[in-house]
């Protein structure tokens, strides 16, 4: 219908040169540097201390309850996690997508299902979607090449 | 941790009656009726016909995608249809939830399945997507009814 | 800056006759009828029940912790309702914007403060809100009338 | 690519009969009764009235630069509204849906021109927008028939 | 009504020194580098060939679609792709905003148009977007710089 | 009900160690650099002027009324910049969050104070504000360190 080739020209204005040097790596727009999962969980882990020593008693519960709605209930963790995915790119979370991907690769999913829990998302969110949608393949790339 | 009790005396202030006598079910607010399954289907079926008669390809060929990407693939479709209800409802689009949760039943899911999906799309969308929490039961239990 | 009438006539493109008739009261667009608080609240009370007869743990937790928030801590009950009034008014949820006035109104804020509040909303959230503006004074109105 | 046929299939759940009597008019899902636009206008001349009266610095300021943002400038009025209705399909608000569709007529947008935003708004803002554009549609019909 | 130094004022609590070394340009708060168009599209270019790689039959339908919404019809390129500015800016979705200002300037339009469109959004779409706005001050500078 | 240790452990996926080292403070994720409140003040002066020199008439006037809502009226501006936080949050602008913590310590706020507006934001606008309520307490601290 359309191919790789057709979509990039139109949608990127890809100037001549396709070579992508390491300055573009680390430079590139709104990702500076290529996405570090490991700094993205130490300041995660750090923040959530920082937010929870604040010790406001709905905020402890939500945390708790944000937690325990994942479990293993009816439905399985990993299909938990596939759904969590899908909102949090509908509702366009860069942070919320990174984790769930994490979570998700953590349960099991494979990149195919990844992709097509993806592509419900894109569908129902519409191209505004699109943005996020790249950070996410980034995001699964980088916790791939860790596993 | 709270029973149906506290919180209902709370977050509706019931009035003393608790009786709901059949004025309350016609003219019941933003709900003049109970959610009727089967006009809701009819208003859908004839105003997709009347978009699609406005002959764009664009529509046209979003709304054949948007049937193609609930299919089976990786994911089976029982799966899909929970994700697009957990889409729906962080979104707050009553209308998209009853549609899926109508596909939702027909794949197959179980009401306790629904409400772990629905919990999670509770969590993730804040309690400004109660008041759509309560008309998705309410719709669940229309198109129960009809089974 | 502008009157009442100049705006009136480019907003609403008001036909030549301004007579609102009963007929209108009773068939108003989005509001068949006016907005009527005891169905709305024996509606609200009725689904809360349905849902958590449901009993899934965490829309029990997330139920109690939503009226927990609320409560009277560093900030009072009336301050924390008018705020909870904000956020439903910028995210665009009647229900969650009824319930909040009739908050507000218990626990004794003005309508010039409830006012002052939704104005902020208002420059917040831009003039996708000005419906759910009309719809919050028809409320207030309602509310008020009550007393 | 798609028939109407297959997708309305798919996407309504159409019952075996086809036919939609006066009844389901009456009481369309979400539309009990079909979109008037006299009424629709009188609640929001009579609701704006109400909000002015409230005698709001912020509000009324509001009000005035929201009817001006729309005047004629580098860009004509007409594109103006289309784009007024871009941004209130995409935010899914069926109140300001309508009030562009009625301006963008007033203006000499043609119903294609109106369908060509529409389906814009539907790729950017996803399948999410389609029930805001089965009542999109049904505005266009209603006041295209008092023209 | 209102001066400019009026508004920075209040809204930037401005620092008594008003220059701006070339350190704040290169350390700008959430633009930690001055926007730079040829990197914004490399990073485009390569993740969208990232996402097609992936092969995903409703993804690549979903980007074609994406393509041709914009193509000339009863209205012309540039007003779809003002559209798609006003539609992005409402939505707060940066990327989105530079892209359609890049492609604004390329079918033509002009500064002053492309403020108006951006106008109506901000009425629109409220204060909140107006971060965004700055974002997207600085991105048409940057793009009308290199033509 | 949780513990710290417990809640960080499942929402962080923290590695062993968890020393925070300079560096991580250094290349957080999403947050290259520590948020530094006198830069961000700059950039905000700098494209506000920019925003304001395109002299376009309607968003001069929304500039102004932005300024103008937040005066104290029957609420003080405390509460009003309070009531713009939660606004803020739910609508997970991260500027505008930062923005009105800075005005709400200006006015006399107390970090418990915002603590609890930052709780209600948190349980109307749910888990997908989290990483904005991250932000939010990293941008509360710099600014107390300030003062």
């Amino acid at each position: 219908m359309v191919t790789s080739t057709q979509v990039a020209a139109r949608s990127s204005h890809r100037p001549p040169e396709t070579l992508f040097p390491p300055r573009a790596l680390v430079r590139g727009e709104e990702r500076r540097m290529p996405f570090d999962p490991d700094e993205w969980r130490q300041y995660r882990a750090r923040m959530n201390d920082r937010i929870l020593s604040a010790d406001d008693r709905s905020i402890k519960r939500f945390f708790a309850l944000d937690t325990d709605v994942y479990a293993r209930g009816a439905l399985d963790a990993r299909t938990k996690e596939l759904m969590g995915l899908v909102a949090s790119m509908v509702l366009r979370c860069d942070d919320c997508v990174r984790y769930h991907i994490d979570r998700c690769l953590a349960e099991g999913a494979s990149a195919k299902e990844i992709t097509e829990a993806l592509a419900i998302a894109l569908v129902v969110g519409g191209s505004i979607t699109i943005p996020h949608l790249r950070r996410a393949f980034e995001a699964l790339d980088a916790f791939a090449a860790q596993r």
